[in-house]
């Protein structure tokens, strides 16, 4: 049984025509365009025989196989960031369409029916599969969020719908730069990072740059350098896959001739261990309380998603009888796999993409390795079916 | 011979009357307060007969004694930053008038001519005294920079005055901490310090915080922080004076999960002696081009402004005449007399201005210590009459 890269290549092309106007794709969550690509898989899916159904929420389904039973999810989402690339999101649906289209041409027998997703929302959040899973965030202002949403609580409570389904696999560009630098065809993702993110303020005492000599200078700016060079340490001790990021730094009050009094930065902190997570946190916290004047601010944590043992075997004999080389790996970012992995068995399989580039015009990923995350996404369908 | 210091008191409170409206001092350069505020010193300068007069440019002078001879220019200016404190430029007017009253109530014989002079705009770059030793920058944009001020080319060559003076001392707050740290009562300065501004932008790799390993980064906010450090170590390790700060620092593209791209920051970099000026940003320059991917922008050296060895001789005879302590220092911040420097024998008395607060409405020196640097400017004065 082989997949047909040329028709999996016509729809990613289809669907790549609907964005707004500007370099890359845009095809923001809840916007026209997002509406739009929905439609254009609905109808696709129609068009070629396979059983259609959008939720309340707006998250796209197509099943081929029996009815009465529970079922596979192979997916991803369709919106993309403004000035996206043509393949994050779009590449999982269309492959897990061609999975689903190879399977019917083949006159598979199907065990149990497949399903082919298109969830909403992804890139602001995960929004259409935590909703499909009944874990979306209901905090203050939910119902403000979904305002803005254009949707309604009693479409939130209609669409959660995991109880049908026994497993989800989902294939994704890798947005890294792991397999190209390794030359390895196939991730098999283990487990989604977990994520914390703080804000840290870094107190100094402000003066003229002049007049205040350097051993009597409480500099914030000059804090927050050994901070973070400390920090970064302290990350790397611990190895992959964790990773810590400074991606905002504010100083005040910001005047070429002024000694800075405070210093503003945000953390985002990635790993697949809570107990590395939490001693990277401990060591950090402790190196700024003994050495410098500091707040730090900490958000709830956001465990890691761990896949499913199971279905990473199946995507490795998958990637073993096609001969293509794969490396287990943790991914950093978030992916509808996340929410999933919480309540079915959930499996990524993550394809090369050049450079690591994402969220950019410039993001590419070749036909041959487009085919090869087919194969081994049909394959993985196929071991789920014999079970 | 003594001063009144209530006249003078009342002199500093008669002049801040004039201000915008808020928090502390408003008088900024080329506003109508400025003017308002010349127009009141020339106003008191004639009731109390001195021979006023007030060039194209807008510096008000006001003279005793002989007319056909060289004279003593002493004084400061009356321009204000926004909501500046009551002590910056006023006080060093106030009390030039001061010394100039006591002269005249004392029928001192004098020599020479003694001109108090107060000078427009130092706040926005020692404009007035610049235009008044013919030392304003006229690259370009001058016409258009003057157009802003309400001024023409042939005020500013109407107002090049300083052939008319051998000597120039002004008295000002410090601005820093060392007279109070060290309990010293009169700062006598020996030169204001160059100054060179630089502007650094350190180049990496933008990229997804979750998906780029810590020993695959390029990451300019790291690197911009082992700089950082770096550059702190350098600057103290050739001691005091030399002081640099790093007040403005922009990362880019400035979100909490990507990777930062590039970063963008100012240097202040002052001393007062070039060689090691020169040699600190050689060894600057040095371990940012071994190290790290960075370009450097330099402005042109503002050389340091050495003040005159007579003059410094006097302020500390008249400090030892009246029993006050002295301690000899570079100014870190700029003032009219480095332009004055470069045309006269010019001098400086700093006296102690609370936890060096400047620029600030918390602005504060006693009266205390403002009678005790009236009474060195006084001894000053009559040791250069003395000559």
């Amino acid at each position: 049984m082989k997949i047909n890269s040329k028709r999996l290549l016509n729809h990613l092309d289809e669907v790549n025509m609907i964005t707004a106007d500007g370099e890359g794709m845009t095809r923001p969550a809840f916007s026209g365009f997002e509406d739009e690509a929905h439609e254009w898989f609905i109808e696709k899916c129609k068009e070629l025989n396979l059983r259609t159904h959008q939720d309340a929420f707006g998250n796209s389904f197509a099943t081929i196989g029996p009815e009465d039973k529970k079922g596979i999810l192979i997916g991803s989402h369709l919106d993309t960031v403004n000035n996206g690339g043509r393949y994050d999101g779009a590449l999982g649906v269309v492959t897990a369409l061609e999975v689903a289209l190879t399977l019917l041409d083949e006159n598979a027998a199907l065990s149990k029916p497949v399903t082919v997703v298109a969830f909403r929302a992804e890139e602001i959040g995960l929004v259409g599969s935590s909703v499909f899973t009944g874990l979306i965030d209901r905090s203050d202002g939910f119902e403000d969020r979904l305002k803005e949403m254009g949707r309604t609580i009693d479409a939130v409570d209609d669409s959660i719908g995991y109880e049908d389904y026994t497993d989800y696999v989902e294939l994704h560009i890798e947005q890294g730069k792991n397999l190209e630098t390794k030359n390895i065809d196939i991730g098999v993702v283990s487990s989604i990072a977990s994520l914390n993110r703080m804000v840290v303020t870094v107190h100094g005492e402000a003066g003229h740059a002049g007049t205040i000599g350097m051993e009597e200078r409480n500099d914030a700016l000059m804090h927050t350098a050994k901070i973070l060079t400390e920090f970064e340490r302290i990350v790397k001790s611990y190895g992959p896959p964790n990773v810590g990021t400074v991606g905002q730094l504010e100083v005040s009050p910001a005047s070429s001739n002024v000694i800075p009094g405070e210093v503003r930065f945000t953390i985002d902190l990635r790993g697949d261990d809570m107990d590395d997570q939490h001693a990277i946190r401990e060591e950090f916290r402790k190196y700024v309380s003994d050495n410098h004047t500091a707040d730090i601010i900490e958000s709830p944590d956001k465990e890691p998603a761990h896949m499913s043992d199971k279905i990473m075997d199946h995507i490795k004999a998958s990637c073993d009888a096609s001969d293509f080389s794969y490396e287990v790996m943790t991914s950093g970012a978030n992916h509808d796999a996340n929410p999933l992995s919480r309540r079915m068995n959930a499996g990524m399989i993550f394809i090369l993409s050049k450079d690591g580039v994402s969220h950019n015009p410039a993001e590419f990923s070749s036909e041959e390795d487009i085919e090869a995350g087919a194969e081994v996404m049909l394959g993985t369908v196929q071991r789920l079916l014999d079970e």
